[in-house]
């Protein structure tokens, strides 16, 4: 690798601001939900992804394709919500491709009441600072950064695009 | 909250490719440094912090503020580096205010050698696919965000935004 592939001033100061942000984010939308609703990001990762699916309910395999978790990380997240009773698991007796997990109605509930406080903190934070023209550009960016990076890893999961929020 | 302040159909879209692009950015650069020269981004986090402060050493409570760290994380990491003899730990006796990390010459020089590899990485996923005006937007959109967290947290720390990459 030449000298000339470094990064520039300009890029250098961009990528640590840009990570700085969306450590920044994380943090205060992570805090917000806690605050709020008792709930962690990867709580409320979950119940959103089983209240968007039909039925409220996902198979293990797909709920963790989705957010691109492995087995572990699911399994025990999965156990600890299901002693909350946020959902449950249950096999489904026409279809031996392993388990289901179900939103419970508290569940749903909770990321209903959760919801308007997680938009409003990402309002807060994110949105309010930015113009309709700094959100079709981060919207065209996104899409171009990750069909890159789909591109340059073909096992990337398409799918984690589509498994957080509101 | 009223039904008006939900985010619109553009913003959702946005939010959900841009943590996307977050996600995505995070693992494909955490596996080329793995691949690369076996650091984790913590290690590698570190590593760079450590590399750019005077004499290559940091007082422990600096460092876990520059990465904003908790104390636990922090010391579970350091000691599985000092294992590795990536870095050691000291006290100064001149100054009683703590321990002091610094980094060994071994870790000064896989740093150095795992950096073009980073960039690299960095380019090929991200800056490949910007241009100099995506650059632009991208550094002003970023500390306009981070202004404005750091305005709504008076404890957010703002060293965090300067600690992680060359």
């Amino acid at each position: 690798m030449t000298q000339g592939r470094w990064l520039n001033e300009q890029e250098q100061r961009m990528w640590r601001s840009f990570q700085g942000m969306w450590r920044n984010l994380d943090r205060a939308v992570e805090r917000d939900l806690m605050d709020g609703a008792a709930l962690s990001a990867a709580d409320f990762a979950v119940l959103v992804a089983l209240s968007e699916a039909p039925n409220r309910r996902l198979r293990a395999r797909d709920l963790g394709r989705c957010l691109d978790w492995d087995r572990s990380r699911l399994s025990h997240q999965i156990r600890r919500m299901e002693q909350r009773e946020l959902l449950i698991r249950s096999s489904c007796p026409t279809d031996a491709r392993g388990t289901f997990i179900k939103l419970t109605n508290h569940g749903w509930e909770l990321v209903q009441q959760a919801a308007p406080g997680h938009v409003q903190a990402v309002r807060a934070n994110f949105f309010d600072v930015l113009t309709d023209a700094d959100v079709a550009a981060l919207e065209d960016i996104s899409r171009r950064v990750n069909d890159r990076i789909e591109s340059l890893n073909l096992d990337h999961n398409p799918c984690a695009k589509a498994a957080a929020t509101p």
